[in-house]
């Protein structure tokens, strides 16, 4: 480690990781230590431009709980976490595509029927959500576990409002014998990530606004089977093309199409016009 | 925002940043984000390993206090905070080369006598620091306020050693008018930079040690000329040519040299033999 100079660090920092470091993380470290390193120099980082990220860093951890992750907004506001999950995505074409766990999930939602309600008393714009469950070359897949959960009309998760019940608009079903799910509910609605932290600072200064577009949730699983998790997006939604967080796909945006049909209506326990979300996943084989 | 895909991703998300953003700032992000996703697309890196980051970011902003930060702890040990110095660095050939401030810097240590002790009461072995400050012509520089500040035999700076003095190893002198200036301590020690945090993990993952070479920091200012920040290493310090912090520099390893000279030593007031660095400091005009 003897002559430093700009040109010559990245090269010592590499060289003091031991070859018998593991493999993956020597792999992950080199490419991580190049990339600082490469954007450092790329931007001629100054003092002062680093004692501001060493400030926001510093702030970024005082702000993050176990129940608010200020990383992990960071990571989703700057489009990482999407990637990370474009990269593990399915690689089975024709496969339902995934889109982020998010932060509202929680486990062990009450299990409904199959064609059960959500709505209760929630005020909102009632609909439908149905398909089924099936493989790529559209065999049907009987009794897949279908996990859902979004948000009320006042924009937040029940896990977040202490004026919803705790299972609010979040629930489990079983699919039929032919893969079929039903369930009504109510429309989701668009809402901000957290902006009142260094991320929301960050986003101001980039000129964006911290707006996802409304979105149902789904965690679906079948034995032999991959697990799907995903979101499907209201293809009309006012910020269906500019989600804070990029988990919009093509694929998941989705028509929440009007149904007048007073019949319709009526089969479901709703009245006309609703909305009528017609939607089949498809699973990878395990 | 349409058509994301993990090729069209990255572009989306540059995209997002206003025309009328801070332009430094846009350039900032641009190269921040490129980076992120090439790093993250080079190495393919999974949803565990994401998990498995957040948690140790997580830990990083745990473990941090405005008194101990793991995030310089990290910069310093991957080496970005000595990239930025020596990008940072004098382009006027022939001036001492910067290193780091460090955390041990305290503003207003007591001023003593050019020529003054900084030994007192504390075991080591003693020596004299002493040398000129001059421009790279040569020329001196009178009345320079120079800023000393090094560990204790224990390797720990006074700050973080409730056993020393608060103004232990510290001090402040003004060189003469022929820019000559003189001190007496005790030889540094190595030691280690915290490791019983993330980056003390990071460290031993790579199969790395947390230590330092032995040092002396001194900032030097002068009207009219630009503030110096440097350290002095003993070239025959175990750790000089492995510092965790990538601190050293070439011209920064001087040599402890020994004198045996009665008359010397008498002339410091020390016992021979004794160590004798001597050391031009050499500004850069404001």
């Amino acid at each position: 480690m003897t002559n430093i100079t700009k040109d010559t660090l990245t090269e010592a920092v590499l060289a003091t990781i031991a070859d018998e470091a593991d493999p993956r993380f020597r792999k992950i470290m080199i490419s991580l230590i190049k990339h600082m390193h490469g954007f450092v120099k790329e931007v001629d980082l100054s003092q002062d431009e680093w004692r501001t990220a060493i400030e926001f860093l510093y702030q970024t951890g005082e702000k993050t709980t176990r129940k608010r992750n200020e990383f992990i907004l960071l990571s989703d506001t700057l489009g990482v976490t999407s990637l990370i999950d474009l990269l593990s995505g399915q690689a089975t074409e024709g496969a339902t595509e995934s889109s982020v766990l998010g932060p509202f999930y929680v486990e062990g939602a009450p299990i409904i029927d199959n064609g059960g309600d959500l709505i209760g008393q929630n005020p909102g714009d009632p609909g439908v959500v149905h398909g089924r469950v099936m493989t790529a070359d559209g065999t049907e897949i009987p009794g897949a576990l279908l996990d859902i959960w979004q948000n009320a009309s006042n924009g937040l998760y029940s896990v977040e409002d202490p004026d919803q019940d705790d299972n609010n608009l979040r629930c489990r079903l079983h699919a039929d014998a032919d893969g079929a799910y039903s369930l009504t509910t109510i429309r989701p609605m668009p809402y901000t990530v957290p902006d009142d932290g260094p991320a929301g600072v960050m986003l101001h200064a980039m000129g964006r606004h911290p707006w996802r577009p409304a979105h149902i949730h789904f965690k679906v699983t079948a034995k032999g089977y991959q697990d799907l998790v995903t979101e499907l997006y209201p293809d009309d939604d006012r910020y269906i093309d500019e989600d804070a967080v990029f988990g919009v796909r093509d694929s998941l945006s989705v028509t929440f199409a009007r149904n007048e049909s007073e019949d319709d209506a009526r089969s479901y326990g709703l009245n006309a016009p609703f909305f009528d979300l017609k939607y089949d996943f498809i699973l990878r084989p395990a």
